[in-house]
């Protein structure tokens, strides 16, 4: 070729194949190392959004897979009815429960909010000892145990003595520490900003 | 009542009352001052996971208020194929699309990263100016601006000259400041511990 610059031009492309040749060796690596096969326990809390939602694409990609799913929310969020509109209508892939009675201020009554967490627990416990659960997400679980609704012994023991293939989701605010000890997988959501400060008004679809 | 405690009793359910209403006071008067009704900007970035499936959880949800949705994959992720199975069974409500090749140490190849991603975000482009799609997922989009193959001030002018109810969500790492600044709602993925640091293989159905 003619033009001067094709060889300078071939190098740097040379140099980032090369980089990434190096990179895919590391990561490949990492990979092989990676030899354990067993369900996962993730689990999603901080202040921040994406928590719930984070878990509901997990479930997506769950059903992607041909898993069967099992649900359920502890708290019935105000904004969380489009998700279950969604995965209501796959009834033979998900078991769907939606048990809270909303959040604190909202019900007003500590009694009530306690009753509804236990009953909650009663249907997970009932899918974490059942391996016909590929993949199970205890929404907001977290909230249930900050406010020892729930004892985080009693949870913790069900999830250790779970079938070894299944995953499983919990997200909430204030993980408590023993749970995050137990976890395979970790994420703080950190809110950066938020829409609902800026007086933005929540709004169907996007949960604020 | 012949109980001696029961009034204590009653007490502490009557604070607990007490305080819950004063807390669902504040959030009323919250919600009030919020107002404005338009399509929010989100932003999932951070190196923890979660950023795509909290996306993919909006769809969901998006998908279940009855909207009309489009998703732009910038990267080929090879653990998002159960996404992309399932959001493709509602080929009426979710247009979807694959755009990218792999990360950048799988393609190895500069020149086809750029155009690829160049023409990710024609497609992008189109829904972000075409008023039928009420949501738009970018997924992974940050990694192309990050990267320098597409020009973050193109992608800003064609984000604020979008239909002003369609909700938009960017994911991926390193999200350049510009864009924090455009966002209604920015979220950051900590990791905090990581199953695949453990020897944990990567499995169908969870993104270790």
């Amino acid at each position: 070729m003619n033009d001067p610059s094709s060889s300078e031009v071939h190098t740097a492309e040379e140099r980032h194949r090369e980089r990434m040749q190096r990179k895919k060796e590391l990561v490949d690596r990492k990979i092989a190392r990676a030899t354990i096969e067993r369900g996962v326990l993730v689990v999603n809390t901080g202040n921040g959004k994406g928590k719930s939602s984070s878990g509901f694409g997990m479930l997506a990609r769950s059903l992607g897979h041909g898993f069967h799913c099992g649900v359920v929310q502890f708290i019935k969020g105000s904004f969380s009815t489009g998700e279950e509109a969604f995965f209501r209508r796959f009834p033979d892939d998900v078991d769907y429960h939606v048990m809270g009675e909303g959040y604190t201020w909202e019900t007003q009554d500590k009694a009530r909010d306690i009753q509804a967490a236990q009953a909650a627990w009663q249907v997970a416990a009932t899918m974490l000892a059942d391996a016909r659960y590929d993949f199970v997400l205890l929404d907001e679980l977290n909230i249930a145990l900050v406010k020892g609704y729930l004892e985080v012994a009693v949870v913790g023991a069900a999830l250790a003595a779970r079938p070894p293939q299944q995953h499983v989701v919990i997200t909430g605010r204030g993980a408590p520490e023993a749970l995050l000890e137990q976890a395979d997988t970790v994420t703080e959501m950190r809110v950066v900003k938020h829409a609902f400060q800026a007086g933005i008004r929540a709004q169907k679809g996007i949960e604020l």
